[in-house]
């Protein structure tokens, strides 16, 4: 091992703190005193102890050197964005977390600089097909690989037994499951349910064609009917990011998971997921929103070829330039957290991520402990097997909930100029709101401020 | 004016005729010598004699260059693949041409270098967003840029006053066109027609999701109905390659063109199109079926409104890595085609087309003519705007009958291990195929080989 790169758990102690300093120094103007709270690294140099410290100590110091450079670019951006901010906000800017947009990456693709540029040539990849022999024949072989390498590495997802069906995003998917899991010219439609809060897609993208093969039936909680149905399991939820099980266990029930957010900057990962059928995505694992790619590992091979049919009547495939893109980036997402031959110069994504997320979560929740009108929910901490740490779920989305007497939280909010999207769309009452934790920096640092400043109705 | 371009008509004519002769000799295997048929190039000169002569000159001499040197490529593929063949249709290959898969593109496109690589880096285009202030918000401005340049210099349709919508191929477009079109909650599904024959597709992505919103509804030459409908009008023709008009014309009727096949290596431009609601793809009009990109052009706000509404719920917007890779194949396309500042070293992307396409035509005519079991449709000569000459049309796809007693054409040819697609998928009787002309040279030189040696059934 490089001796250069072990450094003493007393240096590593030192980098913590000075880290937590520099974030308590970085989050002053939210006018509060963080409380004291013990780091990731602490955490996980506890869990280590059961570990190879020596390795650990490479791990956990990785991520400190990183954490500090990265506060240092940070730093200076926000100090040009301070004062950018504080002109823009004195004008009472309006501030867009209605969706989840994940653009919060993309300072970590620029710090990769070349590595996951993609090259196509004109004549290149023309053709519909990939690869003809294929139940899946538009899925590229490269993509395939790269989907299958990094569940590996992160033990998220199991793949051996299931067969890949790449769909444009996982919203694709969806509809592509449902068209494969419910039978034609039934008497009735098959009914979709999903537990409340639920993602505020579902019934939209459920009903919006007036399919006679499935339809929306609400809140997984409170269906009764002695029929077949699909019931979709998303863990973490969106929006509140809860870790979920199916609620309905009855005959006739068929599960579809949706894991876009099984991620390790999300949520520990406890367990690789082994379900009949689940989805993931790149816009919510590595940010590509704009690539549209996301994949689904199906067991049943007549499902996946259903699925299949779905997308070839749909959109006739996937397009092969955004699956090349994926593979790449996938790739490096991969190369970055690979123990075997990892580039020595580029920082883990799950890194870069886990610590960004992390942050993030602090801020919004000083924030909201400033102001007084808000309350978040709070997660028990789990052991994650793929960064050997313990800690609690930070998700994607925020689900904050209006306290007191404010019924209509998205209005309030709006009020403010802060937009985010209200409870009645994901099937609950209007006292909470979801809010991306996913935007640019500098968007987030304007709402973190402003929502702290907030302190009546 | 560049003098070492100008030639003589003399030059012309002899280079013209070395074009046919070599075409001649090019297809002798075919076993029958050609009727002398006047060329493109023969006819071009004609029309252009009502213009500026020396003008036209330089293009025709850059076309029949251009065509000798693809020649030499050609031939010498050709005597590659001619050895390779025999070996290979000794053992009966099998050919498929059921599907309209445009590779034989393939060779232009590496003819042209560099020009058209896309390059991306990892940390461009990340978000959902493309222009949030545009009524289609996924929708690249480069894109759009591309398209509207394109139609201009092509002369085949009206941007002006029409919404572009961009789409995951043209076949997601038509869905959209569908649900845009089609008012929710109606007391019974708007019937969808199409006059037979028509894209196979048309029917099967009408019905496949049972949807309440809308229903195929068959030929549009026996409906019937006192009641909305929606009529698509694709011109040219999937499968037949003529050029077509509504044909239901009744009020509550509303039209979508699929003008998929309006380009000018396949029929004359004879107008700018502008209808209310247009479909394009790059698919068929560059080759990059791979890359899923389509434009619909939409007068109607509202209806491009919905459009993108059903785009947004089906797959979240479309993939920016294939509108930029989309953008720059137009824009090449546009380059090689602008008469101001084209590259000169470039060869037309459309004269490259037409070329080929007529070299087809004749090579399928001729095996046809000579194994006497077969016969083709016959099209009238119009003149052409974009190229200003008059020419046949030379479709994508070969309506090829059966003569005799064969009845069902595509069961005939898939007993000489050729796959075509059957008459019935296009709603009239099996004595008719469709025959993809776009496969790349050596699979389609070997179909018309094999399709001239059958003599009997």
């Amino acid at each position: 091992m490089d001796k250069r790169r072990v450094l003493s758990l007393r240096h590593v102690l030192m980098l913590s703190l000075a880290l937590n300093v520099g974030l308590i120094l970085r989050l002053g103007y939210v006018g509060e005193n963080w409380r004291a709270e013990q780091s990731v690294h602490g955490l996980c140099l506890e869990e280590k102890q059961y570990r190879n410290i020596e390795a650990s100590m490479v791990d956990c110091d990785q991520k400190v050197a990183h954490v500090s450079k990265t506060k240092l670019v940070e730093t200076t951006t926000w100090s040009t964005s301070t004062a950018h901010k504080e002109v823009e906000d004195g004008g009472g800017r309006v501030i867009n977390l209605d969706h989840g947009d994940p653009t919060m990456y993309e300072s970590f693709w620029q710090q990769m600089g070349d590595r996951t540029t993609v090259v196509i040539s004109g004549w290149q990849y023309i053709s519909y097909f990939s690869d003809v022999t294929k139940l899946c024949w538009f899925l590229e072989p490269e993509f395939a690989r790269a989907v299958i390498r990094l569940h590996k590495l992160v033990g998220n997802a199991i793949t051996e037994g299931h067969h890949i069906v790449v769909g444009t995003g996982s919203t694709q998917l969806f509809q592509a499951a449902l068209y494969a899991l419910c039978p034609p010219n039934a008497s009735e439609p098959m009914s979709v349910v999903s537990a409340a809060p639920f993602y505020s897609s579902y019934p939209l993208m459920t009903d919006f064609l007036e399919s006679g093969l499935y339809k929306w039936a609400g809140d997984a909680h409170k269906f009764s009917k002695n029929r077949p149905y699909i019931e979709l399991v998303t863990s973490p939820n969106n929006p509140d990011g809860s870790t979920r099980q199916a609620v309905v266990n009855r005959n006739q029930g068929i599960l579809v998971h949706d894991l876009a957010y099984y991620w390790p900057q999300y949520t520990p990962i406890s367990f690789p997921a082994d379900h009949d059928l689940m989805l993931f995505t790149v816009s919510k694992s590595t940010g590509h929103a704009g690539t549209r790619i996301g994949w689904a590992l199906v067991k049943d091979q007549e499902v996946a070829r259903k699925m299949t049919k779905f997308i070839e009547l749909n959109t006739i495939g996937v397009s092969k330039d955004s699956q090349l893109r994926a593979a790449k980036i996938l790739q490096a997402v991969g190369d970055s957290c690979d123990p075997v031959g990892s580039d020595e110069e580029v920082q883990p994504f799950f890194d870069y991520s886990y610590i960004l997320m992390e942050k993030r979560w602090k801020q919004l929740r000083a924030a909201v402990k400033n102001s007084r009108l808000f309350s978040l929910p709070d997660f028990p901490t789990a052991f994650c097997n793929f960064s050997g740490c313990s800690f609690e779920p930070q998700p994607a989305f925020a689900w904050l909930k209006c306290e007191g007497e404010i019924e209509d939280c998205e209005s309030f909010l709006r009020g403010h100029k802060i937009l985010t999207r209200g409870g009645k769309h994901f099937g609950v009452c209007p006292k909470y709101v979801r809010i991306s934790m996913l935007e640019r920096e500098k968007n987030f640092d304007l709402f973190t401020q402003r929502l702290s400043t907030i302190q009546s109705w």
